[in-house]
């Protein structure tokens, strides 16, 4: 089921070969972005065969309609979908006339590489017409220096003949998406200035009152260092600017495209001409490669705290930097009224928005790579939010705050009743977050004040959201989804239950602490208090005693209880091809769910509990969500099944790379990248940090020599060497206490420590 | 909660007012049809004012894209509507060159009333201009005899002025659909031709192989009684014939619009202009009033079989009538390719398809009152399109025949998972409409061949559809949406699971007598009859033993039990004002569930089982569906709960004219029309037919002084008249064994029984 096209290798993404019939996929893989904007690894010169053209800015975003066929009453308004944004990669190249186009040209010694130190995308090839033959070499990276900047080079070396080359650099607005419902176009053109090579274009009006977006894309062309006249045009929503040279074989010539990309998220429209004016200028005041220089330092020194070095396995290597590669050029926490999407910058499937992966996933290993601040950032998304949350509580008649399933602005814009209405965990995983990020910085500045008023929301959330069962005797949940989204409007699903408790159990424990200015303005009451304790104490949890699990929901145990190894293969993944009802009634599981509750309070069972549950859920699990591996394989490194660790490992740190999911031609499972640092840090070196004190219990993979990774903990950072030996040095800051294998050891810069 | 604009009387429905904020509401309870087509109740001469246009065609639909958004495997790929066909009510007039609009114009002495006797629809209003005054009156009707025609009659009187007056007669294509998704036009002209006054359109091309459907439509006008010359014109879609003439005061004139309407479904595109000359010809050789009398006696004989009298009660005498009148204008059996749509010819909702409400609720009553070639034709609708229903099955990766839940050709249009995929308790009501069938009528030839074909189809989806749980040892039913849609993918619907293992025990029962030829092109075999058997006798039922009740499903006793009656009116209806997630976990019924059951299989329980389920349910219960009051006004006059079945009663009856769920506007309700039938007849007279004999024990509501109906029954006429004594005559047909009250009565012709 794997499909690599890209060859191993610790720091490149790189192919020798062009794969028309993969050309999709080849243009995820090589996807670059800032955290500001990105683009698929589509091609400058065009590409006449199939491909999906991508280019994306954070943020932008159109509210479709939602409003087809059945409807259900407090259904979102609009589906939020990051639309593909006017492209600015454009470089039409003719040689002689011809149009190169590697669909249907003549071309040799075909190179493509993402180098993922700094994000910078290289291709290169020999072109053919007649017996004139020239080398394009192509380089681009979106700056984290200059975030409104991208920059492009080519270069054509003449090899033999005699070359007139004609460069006609675009900007073009007329884009489409393809998960468009019935062929809209998003953008509308508002002006094109020829001299100044700017287009301007803004988001069509929408019935929502969601406010439109205006994006200013301006370009200026160099030619061998140095600003060039260029022949200018304009259409609708396209601007154009050419120039030709004529090369004998031997000669060369370097063609810069600089690009500016406004949006009127940061500049207002009619501001926008003059500050492009100014950034480009500011931007021309040093080379392509001095401008490399500057971003790749930003790269190093992101490295520097976070790179995982593996010896023995290239492919495990290989798969690890990319995703932490990928996920950073998504996000590094610099515009906190940004998220980190499901597919990034790299497609448009999943549009963009927030979903819950972000907390569940991403904050854990974003507190150890990144400066707090970054992780803070999303925290504090959530809280710009909570007006959004209250707004989505109230459209199904309840108290308190409910953060959605997807957004761009806190206000639900899914439409699937049984995600929007009921997948309501995710309201538990927000809260999660702030108990991690305190937890693992020890920073309470946040849970105390803004984080405060987060959790009190949540908890009304809850406490309306339980029903009492006068039979039963005890609080439940009913008409739920829980990370398992292969059952839908289920009955008490023992995830949701338990973590709706914790928030309750938490919110209480914090409140001693918190701002009494927030309690003040929340107006908590000791009544209330009282009520959200009782529904701690008398929260109905399904259990097995025979089995010795905790049961994913009532009448699970009902079912046809086969293992997943019992589908034939040619029906997997079973979402292509069986119907819903049919996996609904399946016993069979998506991603983890009892697990993900114990994954998630994992300080809190024991270890027959954890195992009981894993050996009867594991089975059951056909890991059809690329988020499901990464927590299997943490519990399995925890429960010494070691072989089944690093087979999930594998899986979730080359899903994409191998195309495990034959789904990565859409674009990248970006929030599902953390998935193999976890597996690294939390599953093989069994990192843990609650209870104030980072803990691990290492062991190594039979197939690798050692494995090395980096941590930012409580302003330190520490390398952590596993081999035969751990080896764990603190590289800065304070001395440490922490456990290794059970036994505390004291960290000292410098020290080492066995 | 209640509106009503019509006026109270035993044949008409009738208005002497005018309601311009309610027309979309007097459209649909003025519309009439003839099986064939179709129309609203819209005006001949237009109007400005909201409302909506709406002609309808037997058959004629288009399959409109479901693929929006998200998506689920296995679903259909459209999904089909029965579109706003072209119109030809069109009669524009002129008055001294003002035109006539009842919107803005100035009129008086308005009276609009649909004639029940014979579905004509008659209005009058004098119109002034300046010093002019006219008395404009229409009539109009949809041929029973020539079923493609439709024959408009006005009658121009000149009270005072002299009056100039323009009839500008119109058919024209450029109709929309409310209800399409994106404004689509579902129509193209083909062809116009002024000199025959013909326009011909086509529906859009659809990638889903459905065909296409071509429409002829064609007009002429007769001035006086005779033919006349026009003056016609074509535009795109349109053609307009146009006659003039000048009147004085005390004279008047009368245009009759004939019109002949073809679609390919029967005639080729090719043929239809010369066939609707024929037909136009052969139609025009009798005046309206003489083709009105043939109407009229067509229906004088469905009325003699038909007809329910109630003394003491107008209001219920009109909403009865009402109701058999209108279900005879949507279908009358004609035509056996076309089925009973919930909204008939009378609006877009639900788009003229097949629903279960045919067999669930049509058949019952029809076998009663129309010949049974009618009801038959209803059942061979269903075995013509069992591969649509093999396919069904198919998608959802089962065997066996899955009717589906909306459809215009046996294959499944609807696009809600939960109702698609999951309410399969309609692939029992299909099997059970043949035990009605056989079981009323006595004729087993449909049973026994077709019939028998139907149900080993539906046996064989059932036997697959269940699953064998070990934990419980016995066979269940997951994932299903019973008939109380107000649930959703609920396990072990008790209705579901006895009535799936009903259909296999009444296939059992039946299949000795079955042809034999069906049998081995079947290939049934012991071991399949003892697989179904096995399910027959470890069927799992949830059921309260302390309750004494059938439970709906598993957990349902866990929710919140509290009475509809808990529920603030300000929230009512709760589909309206509830999100669906509050909808679903609440314990409030749509409509009847468990009691749906009791009711078909009504001599299988204890008056006791009766008694202790409709009081534990029907208080759950919020009767918003229109298919809900029939089936609790059955079992409560069998319960001996008088008045509670007659304010039922009153709710169906009256549920389009008085506007009950708000929602008439769009559309009657015509499939659950038959209610206020089934709550006389099986209700308040207590009408049984099972084991091969006709029963009644009857009771006479307080308000009424007495009630009188007809029934078919066996090649016999009766009429039942319930006053202070019950009095059945047989009318027609061979002496007759009955039970009344209890007591053992002989029939003969002319004879009479207490």
């Amino acid at each position: 089921m794997m499909k690599r096209i890209f060859e191993i290798d610790p720091w490149l993404v790189q192919s020798h070969e062009l794969h028309p019939q993969e050309m999709r996929l080849q243009e995820s893989l090589t996807a670059i972005g800032n955290g500001y904007m990105g683009m698929r690894g589509n091609f400058e010169e065009g590409y006449s065969g199939d491909h999906l053209q991508g280019t994306y800015l954070g943020g932008v975003w159109f509210p479709d309609k939602t409003r087809v066929g059945w409807w259900k009453n407090g259904y979102p308004q609009y589906f939020g979908k990051a639309i593909n944004a006017p492209s600015f990669i454009g470089i039409g190249i003719r040689i002689n006339g011809e149009k190169v186009d590697l669909a249907t040209g003549k071309f040799r010694d075909f190179r493509i590489a993402l180098d993922m130190h700094q994000g910078l995308l290289t291709r290169t090839f020999i072109y053919e017409v007649e017996s004139t033959t020239v080398r394009l070499t192509f380089r681009r990276f979106l700056s984290n220096e200059i975030k409104e900047a991208g920059l492009i080079e080519v270069v054509a070396q003449v090899l033999s003949g005699q070359a007139s080359i004609d460069f006609a650099a675009t900007l073009d607005g007329n884009v489409s998406n393809e998960d468009s419902n019935y062929d809209e176009r998003f953008w509308q053109p508002v002006e094109e200035d020829a001299q100044a090579q700017n287009i301007q274009l803004i988001t069509k009006a929408n019935p929502y009152q969601v406010p439109r977006f205006t994006v200013l894309l301006k370009q200026a062309l160099r030619l061998n260092g140095k600003p060039v006249q260029t022949t200018n045009e304009t259409a609708s929503g396209l601007a154009t600017a050419r120039v030709s040279t004529t090369l004998n074989a031997g000669q060369s010539v370097t063609l810069e495209k600089d690009v500016i990309v406004l949006t009127s998220r940061d500049v207002a429209p009619d501001k926008q001409p003059q500050t492009a004016t100014a950034l480009m200028t500011q931007l021309q005041t040093e080379s392509f490669d001095q401008r490399l220089a500057r971003h790749t330092a930003i790269w190093a020194s992101r490295w520097a705290q976070s790179d995982v070095v593996i010896d023995g396995d290239d492919a495990a290597q290989q798969g690890i930097r990319f995703n932490i590669a990928q996920l950073f050029m998504t996000y590094y926490g610099e515009d906190k009224r940004l998220n980190v999407g499901p597919k990034g910058f790299t497609g448009e499937k999943y549009g963009g928005a927030t979903y819950w992966d972000t907390e569940a996933y991403v904050v854990p290993m974003y507190l150890a790579v990144t400066p707090p601040s970054v992780t803070r950032a999303l925290l504090e998304y959530r809280h710009d939010q909570l007006p959004g949350a209250y707004h989505n509580a109230q459209q199904q008649g309840l108290k308190g705050a409910l953060f959605p399933m997807v957004t761009f602005n806190g206000i639900e814009c899914h439409n699937e009743w049984e995600i929007t209405f009921e997948e309501i965990h995710r309201n538990a995983a927000v809260a999660f977050a702030i108990y991690q990020y305190t937890a693992y910085t020890g920073d309470e500045s946040y849970v105390n004040h803004d984080g405060m008023e987060v959790l009190i929301g949540i908890s009304r959330f809850w406490a309306d959201r339980v029903h009492f069962s006068k039979r039963k005797g005890c609080y439940m949940i009913h008409g739920v989804t829980g990370p398992n989204e292969y059952e839908n409007n289920v009955n008490n699903n023992w995830y949701t239950n338990t973590m709706a408790s914790w928030v309750l159990e938490y919110t209480l424990a914090r409140l001693p602490k918190a701002d009494p200015a927030v309690l003040a303005a929340l107006s908590v009451t000791e009544a209330e208090k009282a009520h959200w304790q009782d529904i701690i104490d008398r929260m109905y949890y399904p259990v097995d005693k025979k089995l010795g699990i905790f049961v994913q929901n009532d009448t699970f145990l009902d079912k046809d209880l086969q293992p997943a190894s019992a589908i034939p293969q040619d029906q997997r993944p079973i979402n292509q091809h069986w119907s819903w009802d049919h996996i609904l009634r399946s016993p069979y599981i998506k991603q983890a769910d009892v697990l993900q509750g114990i994954y998630f309070l994992n300080d809190r069972f024991t270890r027959e509990q954890k195992e009981r549950n894993y050996d009867f859920y594991e089975p059951l699990t056909v890991h059809e969500s690329s988020l499901s591996a990464s927590i299997h394989a943490i519990l399995a490194a925890e429960l010494g099944k070691q072989e089944k660790a690093v087979e999930l490992y594998r899986r979730t740190a080359r899903l994409d790379l191998d195309n495990y999911n034959n789904d990565t031609a859409d674009g990248l499972h970006i929030t599902s990248m953390t998935g193999s640092w976890l597996a690294i840090v939390q599953g093989f070196a069994g990192m843990r940090y609650d209870h104030d004190r980072l803990r691990f219990k290492p062991f190594l993979p039979k197939q690798w020599t050692h494995y090395n990774f980096k941590l930012t903990y409580r302003g330190r950072l520490l390398a952590v060497d596993v081999g035969q030996k751990t080896l764990i040095t603190l590289l800065e800051g304070e001395p440490l206490d922490i456990d290794v294998a059970g036994q505390p050891v004291h960290l000292v810069k410098e020290g080492q420590h066995a």
